[in-house]
């Protein structure tokens, strides 16, 4: 039934898509999609019209995650159902393929089974969830997070942006708060179709990844205070600079994660100086540090190595620091069941795929937790994406596709025996 | 005639000042006056009626600039006058003296000559001058390089705000655009009282400074570019991280600034990152930086350096960049007229005077280029300025008025004889 993949169907959906919120790029095409804004209310709108034209029916529950049901024709509709999707929300600036491609490509996968007459045993899900990104109201991967269990709906919902607005009223705001709570520990099984972020795809020319396990991450504030003066009559000698300290901090952050070596990253991404003008001597630092690794131990090296750091800047530099690990999550395996599928799928369809893990954090790691998840990645452009220059080429997304439906038969109990003729 | 400083009629018009655009602080007074803001025309307003109070008569010219002259009884009005006073704008976030000081002193001389009965043969004028501190429309000192010829006020009323906002605009907003150019070419003499903005009074116990020259400024503009990229999935070695090149710019002027010595400085005092989210390695860094010396070789030096190290991190770190030193003015000596001025007003009154330096550049360093210009200090408490802790003693502003009001009688050919005895 792979066969029936449209792949001009697929890019239809991922194009429209990129037009909300879409910004001004030089080169590729950019989006800005946050929660609760004007061009999330379109893309969750576009998302819902797309699912009730296939005949899936259609739930918005309490935090904004949309689901689309497809019953096949003689399924169980009280059977588990086997479950797939991403997300529509970006970070600022971001690319058009993020998120979107795996809710479009677990749309076309239904399409396509439905055209090709196959009758899975179980029901099949579409599924969007709230905020992956964590641009606005969290640290990401938000709407998974309550789908699992991990957060409830009253904290979420609580949850409130840099001026103060709850998740609620966002929601209120686009017509997307619904009831009641998507459950994904109810699936029989999850797979995420996402774009790689990285070169590995491309390095060995494979077009789909079979993905082993999701790192981990953390999330970092650190704060560094020193003393706002005028520049011109403060000596050399009598300062507290602030961003002097926080650059030295940001490149100890830097250093250890070359030390740590791959997969380890660490990444001081976001920095702002109070109060910011050339002529005055930076008081105040805020900085937001991103962590990651496939091994915990490492992860905690990275977080240690930081604090050390800012203490060393409170001895030498004069400064006073804060440090809070706010945001914090293991590494995640897939499941044995799920990656089996992918490759099956992937020997079925006759595309070849590459086991890899992912870098990136996703709401499958979420997922995970409850039920039996698995990751399929599509090969991005030279490794790029949070970016206007983000770019999978389409056959690569319709290749993804066709495994991807591939691995859903599989897991939702279609007859899948006509495929290995 | 210096005794009758009245310290609470000084004091009053300062705190009154610091009312306007305050901003909360949990220690000392801090503002927030740009220009053209709400808080910029109630000080201009302040100012207005307080000159006529005092019997000045107030002109306004075409880029804001305030003048209340007073001619004496029997002086010749058509005689070149000698002026006096500061600026009423702040840094975001800054102290109360910072400005209000000089404006209110030289008024607070005019209305102690007048008290006195004192006769100078030249009329007097009280001035201030429209953004000193270059937080909105300028690199600083606005209003005194038009003043000084050195802008013409078509070039000034067309600059914009980061808002696209014109300086003619926020002037026709807060009803402050008058008409003609104050000309300080057609002054005889210029005194400004300013805080110190460092230690060197107060270590030395000396309540007033006699400035012998004014610092050279510079204000450039260092931009770096790298790839901005997912903060997960790419590894150490594929980056191209703006943020952490930045860092190692800012470091590198801060080193070379040290290395120069006193009284050369060096900082970046801005730094904004695209798109500063935690999870999205940085794309785009813009800094701002502040270079000052006495000696303008040592500026050059360390602006040299700065794009040395630009230069490095294109080679070293794969990011592009580009400086742009949009903003250089040269160090600038006082006249000695003033400067002695000064000098014998300290021993006319018994207060002590301390020769030092400007670290920081004032309106004082345009008004020099067109006639004989002096300044006076008054101590900043532990060196703190641009800040809500920036702190003058009263008894320290009102002996640093003491001395203005007997330097600007002997610059203005009073008899001073009553002085000496």
């Amino acid at each position: 039934m792979h066969e029936a993949v449209d792949r001009g169907r697929l890019r239809a959906d991922i194009e429209r898509t990129g037009e909300f919120g879409a910004v001004d790029a030089e080169e590729g095409r950019g989006r800005t999609v946050r929660t609760g804004s004007a061009a999330n209310r379109a893309a969750r709108e576009y998302l819902v019209e797309r699912l009730e034209d296939a005949g899936l029916s259609v739930r918005i529950d309490a935090v904004g995650n949309v689901v689309g049901r497809w019953t096949p024709p003689g399924a169980d509709p009280d059977a588990a159902p086997v479950a797939s999707g991403s997300h529509l929300d970006s970070v600022p600036g971001g690319g058009i393929f993020d998120g979107p491609l795996g809710v479009y490509a677990a749309l076309e996968a239904v399409r396509a089974m439905r055209d090709a007459g196959a009758a899975p045993e179980r029901p099949v899900e579409v599924v969007s969830f709230t905020e992956e990104e964590g641009a606005t109201f969290a640290d990401g991967v938000l709407g998974s997070s309550v789908a699992a269990g991990a957060r409830s709906v009253e904290a979420a919902l609580a949850l409130e942006d840099d001026d103060g607005r709850t998740l609620e009223a966002a929601l209120d705001a686009v017509g997307f708060r619904g009831e009641g709570r998507v459950d994904a520990g109810a699936w029989d099984a999850w797979l995420e179709l996402h774009v790689e972020q990285h070169t590995e795809l491309e390095s060995a020319g494979v077009p789909v990844g079979a993905v082993t396990d999701i790192t981990g991450i953390t999330h970092c504030e650190a704060t560094v205070e020193g003393e706002a003066n005028h520049a011109g009559a403060t000596p050399m000698a009598d300062r507290t600079d602030a961003l002097a300290a926080a650059s030295e901090f940001a490149l100890a952050v830097e250093a250890r994660a070359v030390a740590e070596g791959p997969p380890a990253v660490g990444t001081v991404g976001s920095l702002s100086v109070e109060p910011n003008a050339a002529n005055v001597v930076p008081g105040r630092v805020e900085t937001g540090v991103d962590v990651r690794s496939t091994e915990y131990a490492a992860m905690n090296r990275i977080c240690g190595a930081a604090r050390d750091e800012l203490d060393r800047l409170e001895r030498q530099r004069g400064v006073t620091t804060a440090f809070e690990r706010g945001f914090d999550l293991e590494p995640t395996p897939m499941a044995d069941r799920c990656l089996g599928a992918v490759e099956r799928a992937g020997e079925r369809t006759g595309i070849e795929t590459l086991r890899l893990h992912s870098g990136a954090f996703h709401d499958t790691a979420h997922v995970a937790d409850v039920t039996d998840a698995g990751m399929l990645f599509a090969p991005s452009r030279a490794g790029v994406s949070h970016s206007p220059k983000e770019w999978t080429d389409w056959a690569d997304c319709a290749a993804a596709t066709r495994v991807l439906v591939a691995a859903l038969a599989d897991l939702a109990g279609a007859d899948a025996g006509e495929e290995r003729t």
